[in-house]
């Protein structure tokens, strides 16, 4: 599964036609993360390691990713499922969806999922669905950042299109740099990442789309994005 | 009170019967810091250090226990009492309760209370509540991440209880393991964190907890706890 | 502009008569960013550089200046002026007033913005914002982290100056020096934080201010400041 999400992600990354990423699932779970089969004793270890280095991987594939990855999420979110929808850059959840980190009620921590947690949610909030494993709503989860939207879940797809497609009506080598851009000032001092970013504001202008965009909006028309890499 | 507070927090750590630990107080203030009378000029410039850093001590201890700490927060908790209800992992508090860093007031900025508040709030809303030292409700520390849950006086003790409960069902050296692992990644880059992480879900697996909760869960039964440490 | 703000920032920053700085704006915009005619091709990459240079040292200004910097926003803040308003210690808006980082709209994705955005607000808040460039209204830049308070638009200019005579009220060497304690301990770790601020509540002790106040304190009776610096 976890190779499948790879290789999905992975599809057309390089094209110019690949504007952004919508992860969705069937039926009423979105994910509950691991099949526990592949966690007994009788995998051993070394099979347990690689099974959360491939998912440690697909988690940074989506940061490094040159295009947004929205979670459309309709319905539970747990464990590395919960990981899948904290890692996406954007994520929309049906009002009747839920969210939890309930590894320790089968004696198994959800530690790699609260990495991605962690970093969406207040630490209070993290620790008390990983301390108790039960699940927030999505009003909750968008309250305290793990949601960027929350809506019926008959507007679900409407919205989430709606969001995917104004990603996709943008110059893709812009949002693209502003996405690496964002992630590699983010744990930086404030000194560093104001010397990387006014960097990527003189590489993006440079861009072709960079001045595309400005000479349209100073002579009041639309812009139109030639996609050209830098 | 900060030593008896430390020896309280230390007294059984090591014990498999220690599950959870729960702070609270008795009256209308759940704490209002330190005692003034001790850090007058009097009392010398080596003696407030000795105050300080034991105070910070214990705020380290509670990270470092091996066991959730929960603060059950009935009341008002200001300067270093906010900074104890920021310290812990879990914190409930009666919808009566507020919070604030009152030491500017009084011509002693609350630096070390900002330092578990500006990691538990938002920035402009610890600033806010430093530069100004005015109270935060119980409803708004909840929204801003500092409490885990706000519930009615009357039900205060029971839901802390149902939580402490809760996690007093599960397995120790799981709990414990999960949260060692949960401070440890949280300062790390992405790549690092996940490295931490998957490690500590190997570790974990290889628990005897760990396989008896996987079997249980597999073979749908509730599973029986050993709290066998690594 | 960006050189006119910071002369004034920076005016009178050493007096003791200097306890506070508001940032507001005439008319119904608070501001919306870089004038783009500095950032077309003909102006080369040289100048955009300093354009961008220029921008930074204004926001860090802020950061670094011993006095609070409060934004109080009546309207539109979008792009740097997004930036100016989450650089500011503390920012009260009126409810009409919104948010946005819309630079992805003309190719120019807001990585500057996006340094100070992503250090107020959830991630996912801040990528949504900066992907689809889409406003956020003064209620959810509340809720997010952006704001420190929102009040009706009559209120405003009277609750900013609440917060400003309060500010005004309290010692100048005790809120400078809680101010630098702040930044400087934010990025470090836990142990690293606790040391630094131990040594800083130890030098505001004995700051004259800091006796004086808690003299006043312990005799029941107004503090009086003589805002003499250490």
């Amino acid at each position: 599964m976890l190779k499948s999400l790879q290789s999905d992600i992975l599809h057309d990354a390089d094209s110019n036609d690949l504007k952004v990423i919508i992860i969705s699932a069937e039926g009423p779970v979105f994910s509950s993360g691991h099949d526990l089969k592949e966690l007994t004793e009788e995998q051993g270890c070394d099979y347990h390691a690689e099974v959360f280095q491939t998912c440690s991987k697909v988690m940074m594939l989506i940061r490094n990713h040159p295009v947004p990855v929205i979670a459309m999420v309709n319905g539970l979110a747990t464990a590395a499922g919960c990981q899948l929808v904290a890692s996406c850059d954007i994520a929309v959840a049906s009002d009747k969806s839920s969210f939890a980190t309930p590894g320790v009620n089968i004696g198994l921590f959800c530690s790699t999922p609260g990495v991605a947690l962690a970093r969406a949610v207040p630490r209070k909030v993290a620790l008390e669905m990983l301390f108790t494993g039960e699940p927030i709503s999505a009003q909750q989860a968008l309250l305290h950042g793990l949601l960027s939207k929350v809506v019926p879940e008959a507007e679900l797809q409407e919205e989430t299109m709606r969001i995917a497609r104004k990603i996709a009506s943008l110059s893709r080598p812009v949002v693209s740099l502003g996405k690496a851009t964002f992630y590699k000032q983010l744990p930086q001092d404030l000194g560093t990442a104001y010397y990387l970013t006014s960097q990527a504001m003189v590489d993006n202008l440079a861009l072709r789309d960079g001045q595309e965009g400005i000479t349209a909006f100073l002579q009041k028309r639309k812009p139109i994005w030639s996609h050209e890499p830098a």
